[in-house]
């Protein structure tokens, strides 16, 4: 779901908090994200909407705009949850979580050698 | 879906700020909530993860959580994301949005008469 | 400024911590607020803004609410700034902030004999 | 009032989520920031406070700077609102605050082709 | 450690969220507050001074100051690592946090039969 | 204790705000930091433990893992607090909590020349 991504996260923890990476995966994914009663997409997208209201995870948001798009939710769908955040947590978390799914889907249609989604606009 | 919560919510700011209830209801309930290519349980799931991490939305949390068995979503998916944002914005978090959920269970299982569902452990 | 609230406040530290009480005193009311460059109004202004958006200082938003009128703001100022926070910090920090305000200017109007002003819809 | 950033901010929007910035310019500033009775002055005080406080909206803070100046507050006037968060927020708010006041004085001058007013100490 | 407190929390889950008490039990004191490395006592200071600082957490300072004293820090220091969040969060997340151990404080001395230190004034 | 970076923090801020420098330097260090009843690392490691928790305030964050081990404090006993924030604020605070101690661990042993301490996995 997260391959190198996870990869190159848990290498960089190796030479100084091995067991914080190893508690991420335990704990974080091994129990909270496989837990049954929701499904992944559900997870992800209650995630993305956490780590955009904070506003103080980019990276880790990062990665999950990422991860939801791997487990099948749609980028109309992630942007969808960050614009709701102007809501709950105000504009500048919801500006500032678009910026970082903007990064994400570059870097995944440049990975993709395809065109990413445009986003309507449904307001006239 | 929010019901005579709203009405309270409403009047309550009548002799003070009424604009303000204006605003909630325009944009937060017109314009966001009710934009296409999300589902009403997967905005309310999103808020829900939000108003937990964020640890500063009370009476919000609460209303949304009784507005998310509105719209269809379980007491046990309710308790799913809850208990997801200790990952994410720690146990103090997590525990606190636990006991928001409490109350509106038992409001409204006292409401409707019925016993609210028992939450299974998953956990061994 | 703050009168009666300011010797509660001091009485309440006096066993526990009654240096934090001068800290206070001296370097929040002494060094900063009395600095010139800045009106006591627009103090308060920048103080209400900051305690409703953070959402995590109850009593001292009350207590600056108090002091914002006490100092010349009027009701009408107090709840516009509260209501623009819903713009920086979403809304459950403005209607959070908005039931403090509602708080003090009872209490005012109650201690006052008179009745608070009704705020106008400005909005159609 | 933005100018150009505002061009910038909203066509940084255009590909990925166009309604979040007509929301900002409707409901941001059409609806909240020309509400009468509060200056637009107020306005940016208050909204300079709350982003040095909360401390996650660094590139909104920065074009609030720049607006706050543009509709008449002085450099020392947004410097005092900045510092005054030391005793609301912590002094790390305050310093991260005055790191972008510097950046935007700096970015001001050179596009003006002035030095900067150097701020006074007012501690002996 | 914890004693009774800890019995209730676990009970007050049991209904809702059995798994989170036992997440709560297993990876916040069996594997973080277990770790070699650090003196329960700098675990408890460190654990006081994060909430007091995030302010979002009264429950669960008030446990942890309860705590702290358990496993031999003195009031006086708890006193200290919460007024010195002043410098870091601000006045509010100090004065809030103050006011917690003061209730803790209470509870304790009447528990005991015994009257609570009397922190003294350092400063002249 | 904090040498050259104490000097550069100050000068940064001699043009635009000289006496916030002053206000740490007297209420921060002086005042709050000098207090007896709690020892320098206890200081700093309630520092470093909030300012993770917090995860807005990079600089001085990085600034007091700097402090926390020219005082005496290990490497070791600076990655334990960060880690140990994963329960109280979550994954995302104490995984960037660990990145900025990376970078600190780093520029110190450059400077001295010698290999950081490597930290060991306590995990099996």
């Amino acid at each position: 779901m997260y391959g190198d991504r996870a990869r190159t996260f848990l290498a960089s923890l190796e030479d100084i908090a091995p067991d914080l990476g190893t508690y991420v995966m335990e704990f974080g994914f091994g129990d909270i994200h496989c837990r049954p009663g929701l499904s992944l997409q559900s997870r992800e997208i209650a995630t993305i909407a956490a780590l955009t209201a904070l506003g103080t995870a980019g990276p880790q948001l990062r990665a999950h705009i990422d991860g939801a798009l791997n487990v099948g939710c749609t980028e109309h769908e992630v942007v969808e949850v960050i614009m709701q955040m102007a809501v709950y947590a105000g504009f500048p978390a919801a500006l500032n979580g678009i910026q970082a799914a903007r990064e994400i889907f570059h870097e995944r249609s440049k990975r993709n050698g395809r065109k990413k989604e445009k986003q309507p606009a449904h307001k006239k």
